[in-house]
Formats: C-alpha cells, structure tokens, sequence
C-alpha cells in the first residue's frame, strides 16, 4: 500500500504552511479583529502574478497598501498572522496568464506555490462569479473570500474545484505520454483530463486513456495529487497498466503520442540531448508521476 | 501497491454501461441523428427520484414521450442506443430529495446507479445554472447536456464535480467513525469533508480530520472513488494513521465520534444488536471503506 507521509509535499504545489482557519471564516468578531491585525499580511500580485523574492518566496506587504477598489481575501494563518489575498476586478481571464506563472512556479518552492495557487483560484472563481448563476443578480463575497451569498434568491455558492485525472498507460515496461499543439517543441507529458458527473476517478482515468490514446485499461493505480491553479484544477497523479500497445490518437486532442522507456525517462530528466521528448517541469505532477514510475511506484 | 481492477465496480455507485461518448456531443450532425433514433431512450424520472423495475434496473419510455417543457440531456450509448435524460424545470433542490433518493440507491445495483446519478448530477447543475455566473445574463444548454453557453459575454460553463475527502482516521488497530446531527440513531460513518481550493486530497483528509476531531494525521492511503450525486461530489476514500487517540470534537459538525475495533465494525456489517453502531448502507462509499479496512487494504 502506498502511504503518502504528511506534512510535506511530495509532489509540486503542495505544502502550503497557512493554517486554513475555517472556523474564523464565519466569525464575524473574529475576522473583524484580523482585518484590524496590524501584523496582518496582504498577498503582493499584478493581477494574477505573484511578486517573488530571490529565493522564490512570496512578497506581503501590510492590509494598509490594499488598493482602494480591492476586497480581502482570508488565506488564513500563518502561525498567528493573518494572511490575505487581494481581489481586484478584472476582465475574463487570458489563457496565455497560465503560462507567465509557469516561470514563477519554476522559482518557487511548493509550499509558497501552494500558498499562491490557494490565493490564485480564489481570486479568479469570485471573478467569474459576480453573478448568481440561479438567478442571476449580483452577489457579493461570503465566509471571508470562502463562498458567495445572493441576497436575491438567498443562495450560497462555494469556490469551485475541478478533478482532473492524469496518468501514464503502462505496458510491458514502457509508460505512455503525449504532447498537445501547445505544448512547446519535444514536450511530452502524461495524458490528462477532466473528470465528469457520474464517474469513478477509476473511470475517468480508463475513459481518457481510451479516448485520447485509444488503449484499454486494466487497473489503476492512485498515487498523490496537487493542485493546479489554472484556473482551479485538483491534479489526480495515476498509473494504469493497459492491454496491449496499439495507440490510436484522438487528434483533436494531441499532436502525438509515444511509449517510452525508463532509460528515456531517466534521459529526459537528466536533459539528455539523445532523450526522445523533454520531461515536464518540476512543479508540474506529470513530473512527480514520470519520478514515481521510475521509482517503480 | 493498490491496484483497482476495471471494468466492474468496486464500490457502490460506479460501473455504469454507458459510452459517453464525448466527441458525438459537438457534433450537431451525429446528434441530429441519435435525437431522430427511434431506438433512443429517455430516462423515467419523478422530478428527482428515478423509477425502477422490481430488479432495481432503471426504467425507460421512448423520447415521443418526453414533456413538451423538457430539455434533453445526452447521457451516452448503451451500445447503439442513444440514452437521454429530461430536464425539466423547477424550484430550488429540497435536503430531503437526497434521502428520498437513499431508498432507491438501495435497491440498484451500483451500475444503475451510477447512470442514475450521471443524469441527476447534471439535472441539478443545469438547474442551478440557468444565469451566467459571469455576466447574470440567461445561458442556455451546449454540448448536448455537458456544458452552458452564455451568448451575452461568450463564455462557456462545465458540469461542476466537487472532490469530498472521506477517511478512516487508524490508530493501534481501531478506526475513527462520527456521525452528523441530520444522522438516524446509532448510525456512524467515516468523517469527511470538501476539498478547497489551493490543496491536495492528502492534505485535505489532514486538514478535517484535525477540523472535526482533532487527530493528527501521520500519512495518508488512497482507497478507492465513486460519484455521489447530492448533488454532484465525487467521494475519494482514504485511510490514514494518526498521530494518537485523543478526539477533540467539533460539536459544529459532529454529535459523537468514536473509536472502533474490527470486531465492533464486523458487528456492525452483521446487524448484531450488540454492535456499538449501524454501518453506512452498501451504497455509500464509507460501506467500501470500512470493507476495505477490515480486510486490511
């Protein structure tokens, strides 16, 4: 069995040292008196960006630099400081934003990109939610940043997180990966993709298989999961051994795809000019879930 | 390791026959084709609650008999046979349709199930999503059920699925079992809770365990998933050791949590008057869970 040991990420973007506080969030008392906390900590972004140090760690400054037209989100506590995010209207969110924070995610140590990945997702879900989507007049923020009430209809709605399976086919010793028309020349990862109403994370992973690669799924095996803030993914990292090697592609959704070796794997990863793709990137899961199976996870 | 064998269920509430056939749902040709199927059929419902045969199998009529103020939803191909079900309008979900639904549950088989509660999980999301969450302009159905577009600011919803962590908190042989105000007597189950923004399912089954009763979770082991559609989880069952016994209780959310040895669960599955609890019903995934705990998974 596979035991996965806490605290500490194992995988990228995990690992956030915010104490979430969830009892705080509808304490009207208590976060009355965090808001007027003089050490309280005020995320710094432009827009959606995170301003980092050197070191890759996050910049805070004090609620009193919060930008007039900007309402506070609670992160939670950082031992007894409370940290916020500021949400600042803007208009809908642009793919290309996903991959500026790539080069941030590349500075950062999992746990301030967990930090930052909380506060990312927080910020655009209220984005997309001014509206109440049963009624459709406004809403306003609730629980501290944590939902939206519709005094309209007297609704509640909840940030959004979708499960997204991602996973290698395995067969005879060889791990399947693919690459999408937008990933940058040689870039292969594991295949991917949402989960649906109705499904089994199991089945979803078997379901994706077959209809991006055209393989049947034996079993599956879970191994960690993270967050992926683009806008508000939860990553679920599995391995499935499938019947046999004949990839048919779905070219609506990859370019190619390809089985590889653990010796291209491991050449991937050392950056080997003779690997046959280049590995996805540290704080991506794809690249915890390429290590697992070269560790034989 | 911890490999899930497919096709087939292991826990309730998975392993329906359904192709969903995705890439026929953008495809207005293809569906044109499967609406006009004189074979198609269309799932019985009573608003909410699904009609059933004395077997537990689901019923069906053709799509002539749909309601006039119905919408059709795709659920997918039962081989050749286009399956749909009908969204029909009406006020906001009542708690107690979720326990009306409980009867039922109990007398299909989990692949009934689960494509009774594909069609009720995107029933209750169309119905709570008539408005743009980004604009509050009307939206309208997309993607033969699977998706909304808002014509007034162009965007595009999906079905939403939100991961719920459930766990066995373990400790020197004995499991950690609650139960909620809304519960019937003696009934006890595993804790469990939403999934935020910005952290990992390991992480989370931490994060409530320490919420709702205080224990320290060490590490964290995957089990298994199935979809709860009330309205539309996706349940992830994990064990994980803790630290030590010692329960602090959020009376918020829990009357009561316990300890448990293998016997007292194995008294519990065997309805023993003696037991110290009632076990979830064979429907629900904490069921699979303490299964899978006592054959020591």
């Amino acid at each position: 069995m596979n035991d996965i040991p806490l605290p500490g990420p194992i995988a990228g973007v995990t690992g956030s040292p915010l104490d979430r506080a969830d009892h705080i969030r509808i304490d009207d008392d208590a976060m009355a008196g965090l808001y007027g906390n003089l050490r309280a900590r005020l995320l710094k972004l432009n827009d959606l960006d995170p301003e980092i140090e050197p070191d890759g760690a996050l910049c805070w400054c004090s609620l009193a630099e919060c930008p007039d037209d900007a309402e506070l989100l609670f992160l939670g506590l950082d031992g007894e400081t409370p940290c916020f995010a500021p949400l600042i209207e803007q208009g809908p969110p642009q793919r290309q934003q996903a991959y500026a924070a790539w080069r941030y995610l590349d500075l950062m140590p999992p746990s301030e990109s967990a930090t930052y990945a909380t506060a990312r997702s927080l910020i655009e879900w209220h984005r997309g939610h001014r509206f109440c989507s049963r009624c459709g007049n406004p809403s306003r923020i609730a629980k501290a940043g944590w939902g939206r009430r519709c005094d309209s209809c007297d609704s509640e709605q909840f940030p959004r997180v979708d499960p997204v399976v991602i996973m290698l086919a395995e067969y005879e010793g060889k791990a399947l990966v693919g690459r999408q028309p937008r990933f940058p020349p040689k870039r292969y990862s594991a295949l991917a993709g949402f989960l649906e109403p109705g499904e089994s994370i199991e089945e979803a992973v078997a379901r994706e298989l077959h209809e991006e690669a055209g393989v049947r799924t034996k079993s599956v095996r879970y191994l960690t999961s993270q967050p992926w803030p683009f806008p508000n993914s939860l990553m679920m990292a599995c391995i499935a051994p499938v019947e046999d090697d004949t990839i048919r592609l779905d070219e609506n959704e990859l370019d190619d795809a390809i089985w590889v070796t653990r010796d291209e794997v491991e050449a991937a990863f050392a950056e080997s000019p003779d690997a046959p793709f280049i590995a996805p990137p540290h704080f991506a899961i794809a690249h915890t879930l390429l290590k697992a199976w070269l560790a034989g996870q």
